[in-house]
């Protein structure tokens, strides 16, 4: 099942050499999510052929204008695009009022459901679930209200071993109880064993944003053994005063809090504009946290 | 003296084909201005080279988002690099309200002063003069609220003709006297010409832009003779329901007032996301009026 996280922006607030402000794409099983909108967000979409009425909920961490001042533009192409689906819009509350002016004034009626969600820059919640996957903000550190906002798989079921079930006579009616690890008997007094004719299901996977904050031990029970871990690394370490007086990170910081809460893997993202070769951020990181990758703009990366 | 015209943007609503919503520089003898302000203008000018710190006034013509949804981004950058000298903005009354919204909420506060100017959308005016430009609004007929702006040079004085100068004993008091016209007489009763002694200066320039409109008698009188005149031309003239019905121009009619007016020259743009290939467009146009130009972006236009 497809988890992948499409990098449509990596720049902190000036883009500069190339690189767009912070906007990405979760695909998760077909299922299209976009996690801020940078300006630029709507040809980004275009430019990695991601068809922007495929996004059915998008996830605002917070009001600086690097992180959401795509989305009116974004909401005005997909009306014209003739969208007419529901869109659920998680950000901060004041986004909403922003995004009514705007629309207002360009005398511009959407024609499908905008449908917005306050989050809160509290304390952690629960803003979005289905069968499949569940969405969770939490409060970051940042000069502003901000959220980071974590994607976590749902558990599946066992699957049947095919090539074991195949040889038995077995009722069809016991398959779902099999993959709930519930043992059945037939009316022969045959017994079928769950823990012989089933796997487990692979671990859920999680992912978790962290754009744009200090490194800070109050989120960190929040990302907990996420699978992929994006943190913001605006700065090198020699930068740290600047990091702190701007509530960022440092890439540093970045691979220490994806040690500390046992991440997989960790993506760096957020460079500064003075940093044109990225590769010392990278290697700073190794330092602490091995598994460590750059994020690129137009490039998947697996959950 | 440099007047000239770079295209940053000459895209209808939907970003396509690598094209970009609208915006302009205006260069005149190293004054820049910026007409229209869309998404990813920011990007454009670092693109193009143009210092956006440079810019000291912007005018936007209307509130759809094409032509202004790049504001509050370059706003921001033009603080976050460090400009202190002022910015006047010009655009319709409800703008600076947007702006300060959004301010509000990112928590920025601006180092550099930003005046706003509310443009009148029911009549003509002066809206900025100096001793070699001035700067003119007029109502343009679109969905919103929306103005054209005219850009006429001064009447430059005429010039002294070197060659002929340099032999006589002449006051240098007398230059500017023989610039303005007015003949001189020195004490021994020698006179000299303005006539013999000068060139007239050359005829000033002037640039219109009117973009979004459907073309309409009412600004005709507004765009009278100019030497370039930038009209959008959204769709070809198989689609005028359509434009009508949007509120915009058909090549044909661009051209049209192009020749009703006594341009020198047509610049086409505003293409819809419809035609990929331009070549029919520039055709259609010179049907009416032989010299029009299609305006490509990243390209400088003399005036």
């Amino acid at each position: 099942m497809r988890f992948e996280v499409l990098i449509l922006g990596n720049s902190s607030a000036t883009p500069m050499f190339e690189r767009h402000p912070t906007a990405q794409i979760i695909n998760f099983n077909e299922q299209i999510f976009l996690i801020d909108c940078g300006e630029g967000t709507q040809m980004q979409l275009h430019r990695y052929g991601v068809k922007s009425n495929k996004i059915s909920h998008i996830f605002i961490s917070h009001l600086h204008g690097d992180h959401y001042l795509g989305l009116v533009g974004l909401l005005s192409s997909m009306n014209l695009h003739g969208r007419y689906s529901d869109l659920h819009l998680y950000g901060p509350a004041p986004l909403i009022d922003i995004i009514n002016l705007q629309l207002k004034h360009s005398e511009t009626y959407l024609q499908y459901n905008l449908i917005f969600h306050a989050t809160n820059p509290e304390k952690e919640e629960l803003i979005f679930q289905n069968n499949t996957i569940c969405v969770t903000s939490f409060p970051l550190k940042h000069r502003v209200p901000t959220t980071g906002f974590r994607f976590d798989e749902a558990q599946r079921s066992a699957s049947l071993i095919r090539e074991k079930i195949q040889h038995l006579n077995m009722p069809t009616v016991f398959f779902q109880q099999l993959k709930k690890g519930i043992d059945c008997v037939d009316l022969d007094g045959t017994v079928y064993k769950a823990s012989e004719l089933t796997k487990p299901a692979p671990a859920p996977r999680s992912y978790a944003f962290c754009s744009d904050t200090r490194a800070f031990e109050s989120y960190v029970s929040s990302i907990q053994n996420v699978d992929l871990l994006y943190h913001e690394s605006t700065f090198m370490h020699d930068m740290l005063p600047r990091a702190i007086e701007t509530f960022h990170s440092t890439c540093l910081e970045a691979a220490l809090i994806a040690k500390q809460v046992g991440a997989k893997k960790l993506l760096l993202g957020h460079y500064s504009a003075r940093y044109r070769e990225l590769t010392p951020l990278l290697q700073e990181a190794k330092l602490e946290f091995v598994n460590t990758e750059l994020s690129s703009e137009g490039k998947w990366y697996n959950v």
